[in-house]
């Protein structure tokens, strides 16, 4: 929708609100902003750049009054086209808004606008014996706004938790520009409803989330990694239950089953593995030195059993830091493998993990696609990519109905649709399959509290009513 | 209000549905359930006793037709009459609820009903090595629905947070009787609202928790404590700001003050104190004992500084239990140094801990009434025992008049009114001075979907509209 055709009364309020520079409807703009990282396009009217909280509760009074959508984004990195323009809406950008409000290391904790990039606020912590424990893949570009929405996650979630984990409070605006405070600033809290948590992991549907109090912990002095290499998928996943089963709990447990391993080595990675791995687990320990070394010491007891091929310990720095860019470059590596990647973000119970890669086994060569598994695996949590050739007859057709066994396979062992990356404008169709009715209706009913307009990233997270 | 004056053909409906010996209204029932460990009393209409999920359907239903007032109570050992009843209301106890429905060893989760013993979650647990790890001081005999409801910690929250970190999903019955499931059985899920989180905490005026899934943790091998005494409150706070200042975490740090301290003593509890010591710490830290060991010597060497008057490490298992014993028995010594204890449970963050402490003392001074701190102070979380002779003219408002002042207080120092015990009835009156009034009534909206006609635990958690 081009401004010809939006309402100009509304862009015009907007850069009477905002200043016209922060209000863009230039084709450049508008193309750039109309993707994220998951599937869709589709241009917005306008790109909004507010520079603070109370800019948002402007712009969102007015977006109300004239019932303009808003999409909320971060740094577009999401899967599921969370940050997905709807056609006529205008997306909240938070990239003027990454001020570091407050740091207090002695209450371990810092507050930040929601366009602050997750990596830096890490890093300022860490400069004062601190960190934040979330840590998902695009954390060096990703913004905490972004990670806030999605309740954002990655390998470390399995020893410290996600992002909710970490949110002593917000401020917020809901979608009639009412502003929010909810949390504190104290690891301890209980005064009212947990608005917080409601918030986190809500994908703009309920809020525009402006600023954040996050809890930090010490950050471990030591960390140490094991390259685990398998026979195949089903003894990796029983070296995972048996990790599991057992007192030290690791900082990262990530599984790659052959044809991840397969599209790291065609990327140039992972070049000395052993000929006979069709699957690996990467395994971190952390804490004092010492104990690191004691506990990679355990763990390698419990990780030998039926199918080990081989166990690499004491790996040094580079080779750490080369497996784990490997590992973080895999959704993109495993792009080049066809035109198209349904990228899925499944997790089960730990004790059905075999029976899942079992099951995603007998579905690639039911539906004759290729899939391609990966992810954290001591969350039971993986990333399944059915890699797709939408041109050859059928093949799309295939995908989709392979996708709908996955999940049922995933309900039926006890499992969930998402475990981090969301819902979003990609999977809102399956999310009946999981929410029973009643439970979903309640869900709208608060979303109407929050935004009687139903303005705030319409089209994600729901199926349509 | 008995039973002539309750309605009876409400009571018909819910004998019919629970059968009659699960719907009593004999005096001596309804004196029982009159009150719970907070202040007030007030005799329900009835007392129902649901044996199942379906059960508490039933008897939301039959409330919300009829307009029945429900008040949920676990073992009514709450401290802020979050399970008193109000006129003409039935109280829903959930002691006939307390089967365990599964232990998932390898998935390291519990299903339990509601009315499960704390406790016995943690015991059964222990027996496969794992552990539960919210701790509150009426463990042994308080019940799990209670603890979702308050959001219940004790001591361990500083190293393993509370109850809402170890919920992965809930059943509950809305106000109308809709059945709810929220949640997963996996540690990682993002499919719709967080609804868990929202019910964990909101004290029984949103739906009736019925059913939980919970987190377990692998338990540590070993535990080692130290007890630490100081000259006074201010040196004791400072050591804790400098443990919170390094890397190692406890599994506890608790706090007394000369009053508290005076109280065990004349208890029975801790005669060998060294008379010079006016504030102690109890500072446990838990994992292999040989960590547990390293943890106590790197501790030991930041408790000591100014004002220090003793540390004793190593002490007997015996010695240990016995200053646990005088720990948790402190609410109820307490309670033996005046008629009225009027208890609070304020937070603030840890670098104002001193200043928090410095202030009651001066409030004592000012209002000339004798305070009583004590609690969880790695948190930040004390509990504040206003001691008060009623019958002494003048001294209830004077107290009254304290309290103001040390809400006030809190506030200013960054803190929060409740860390663990909650609002219920008592505290009510005060949520204003924390919660943004549109904020608040957002809470007062979300309620209303869950709850339409109002009857779960009316005259809690908020102030008067």
């Amino acid at each position: 929708m081009s401004e010809s055709s939006a309402n100009t009364a509304t862009l015009s309020a907007l850069r009477a609100a905002l200043g016209a520079e922060r209000v863009l409807t230039d084709p450049a703009t508008l193309d750039l902003y109309a993707s994220d990282d998951g599937p869709g396009h589709c241009r917005p009217c306008a790109v909004l750049f507010p520079r603070g909280h109370d800019e948002v509760v402007a712009l969102a009074r007015i977006a109300h009054d004239r019932r303009l959508p808003l999409v909320a984004r971060g740094a577009g990195s999401g899967n599921v086209g969370g940050a997905l323009p709807t056609s006529g809406s205008a997306v909240v950008s938070f990239e003027c808004m990454q001020r570091i409000l407050e740091f207090a290391p002695a209450d371990r904790l810092m507050r930040v606008e929601a366009g602050a990039i997750t990596a830096e606020i890490d890093r300022l912590a860490r400069g004062r014996g601190l960190f934040y424990p979330p840590d998902p893949g695009s954390a060096p570009y990703c913004r905490i706004g972004g990670n806030l929405a999605m309740n954002a996650a990655g390998p470390r979630a399995l020893k410290y938790g996600g992002t909710r984990d970490y949110v002593l409070g917000l401020r917020a605006v809901a979608g009639d520009g009412r502003a929010l405070m909810s949390g504190c600033r104290t690891t301890k809290g209980v005064v009212g409803y947990d608005l917080t948590r409601l918030l986190v992991g809500s994908e703009g549907t309920l809020a525009l989330i402006t600023e954040a109090t996050l809890r930090l912990l010490p950050a471990p002095a030591a960390v140490g990694t094991l390259r685990v290499c398998y026979d195949g998928s089903a003894s990796a996943c029983d070296a995972v239950q048996r990790v599991m089963d057992q007192p030290i709990i690791p900082c990262a447990l990530e599984f790659m089953d052959a044809h991840a391993l397969a599209a790291i080595q065609r990327a140039g990675g992972a070049t000395d593995l052993p000929t006979a791995t069709h699957a690996m687990l990467m395994v971190e320990a952390d804490g004092e030195a010492e104990q690191v070394a004691d506990q990679l010491q355990a763990l390698q007891q419990v990780l030998r059993g039926p199918g080990l091929v081989e166990i690499k310990q004491a790996l040094a720095a580079e080779e750490v830091a080369r497996l784990w860019r490997a590992r973080r470059a895999l959704s993109g590596a495993v792009k080049a493998l066809a035109p198209l990647k349904i990228n899925e973000d499944i997790v089960v119970p730990i004790s059905r993990l075999a029976a899942l890669t079992a099951g995603i086994e007998a579905l690639a060569r039911r539906h004759e696609l290729p899939i391609v598994s990966f992810g954290h695996a001591g969350n039971g949590n993986l990333h399944v990519n059915i890699m797709v050739h939408p041109e050859t007859s059928g093949e799309l057709a295939r995908a989709q109905a392979c996708l709908q066994s996955l999940f049922e396979t995933v309900l039926e062992l006890g499992g969930t649709l998402s475990g981090e990356h969301g819902i979003g404008a990609a999977k809102r169709a399956y999310v009946p399959l999981e929410i029973p009715a009643e439970t979903l209706a309640l869900m709208r009913a608060i979303k109407r509290e929050f935004d009687p307009r139903g303005i705030l990233n319409p089209g994600k997270m729901f199926p349509d009513a």
